[in-house]
């Protein structure tokens, strides 16, 4: 992986979700960047530049965060918690988080809002609304909205 | 009117912007209900239950504020800071905020986020353009967003 610019930073634990994700967002969006983890401690030193990271310090936050609501061993929450609490001066804080979960429970969606999320999408059961609903999300993202780095 | 639920609320001063955005928005998602003010008071008013309005008191927020950054006579940031700022029961606190501004400035981007902004989308300049976006603002917030009301 490279340690240089991502449009997009994805954290999801399942692999063959994982996998969909980025094949889905990299056949949609032309010359899309995407990163993807399994783990939310590993997403944050990314997206902090600690750890195997430090050559990234400096580097702008993505575009967009996709971020699985149910990582196993981590805690989404936190990891939400941790990006809108870095400092005023680090454009992360004011980066895009999507929630894409299969939560459709109120509480999780009020909590997710609550603590900093942009928006928050349930993932489709089947595979060509998963796609479909991953390709939209990616290009209203990338292609429409406007970050602040 | 109606003092029912809406779906969406437009604020934007400018008329011929303004209808052209309901139209849109009614043109491409089946039954949505959308109200449109120009001004932030006006706003306030409908989505506080105050003034004329005190008969909408218990009636969820819509499901999207599509708000113009740069409205003449009032102050699109506060009433950001309002709809952020209402007693944390209240789930219009939540409610997803839209820019939709003609501004590319940088400092007015990290500002409408810092203020609790959702999204931040440029007006595209010529018409084709714009219909096709706000309508791909109507269809990914309304159909595919979840909201915690």
């Amino acid at each position: 992986m490279s340690n240089r610019f991502v449009d997009i930073l994805v954290v999801e634990d399942n692999n063959g979700e994982r996998e969909s994700i980025v094949d889905a967002l990299q056949t949609t969006i032309l010359n899309v960047r995407v990163t993807a983890f399994s783990r939310g401690a590993e997403a944050l030193d990314f997206l902090l530049a600690r750890g195997d990271w430090t050559a990234r310090l400096g580097v702008p936050p993505p575009k967009l965060i996709l971020l699985d609501l149910s990582l196993s061993g981590s805690n989404a929450y936190y990891l939400l918690g941790q990006i809108r609490s870095v400092e005023p001066g680090n454009a992360l804080t004011l980066t895009p988080v999507v929630m894409f979960t299969d939560s459709r429970a109120a509480s999780d969606i009020s909590d997710c809002y609550r603590c900093g999320a942009n928006s928050y999408i349930t993932k489709p059961l089947n595979f060509p609304d998963f796609k479909a609903v991953v390709e939209m999300v990616g290009r209203y993202w990338i292609t429409h909205n406007r970050t602040a780095a």
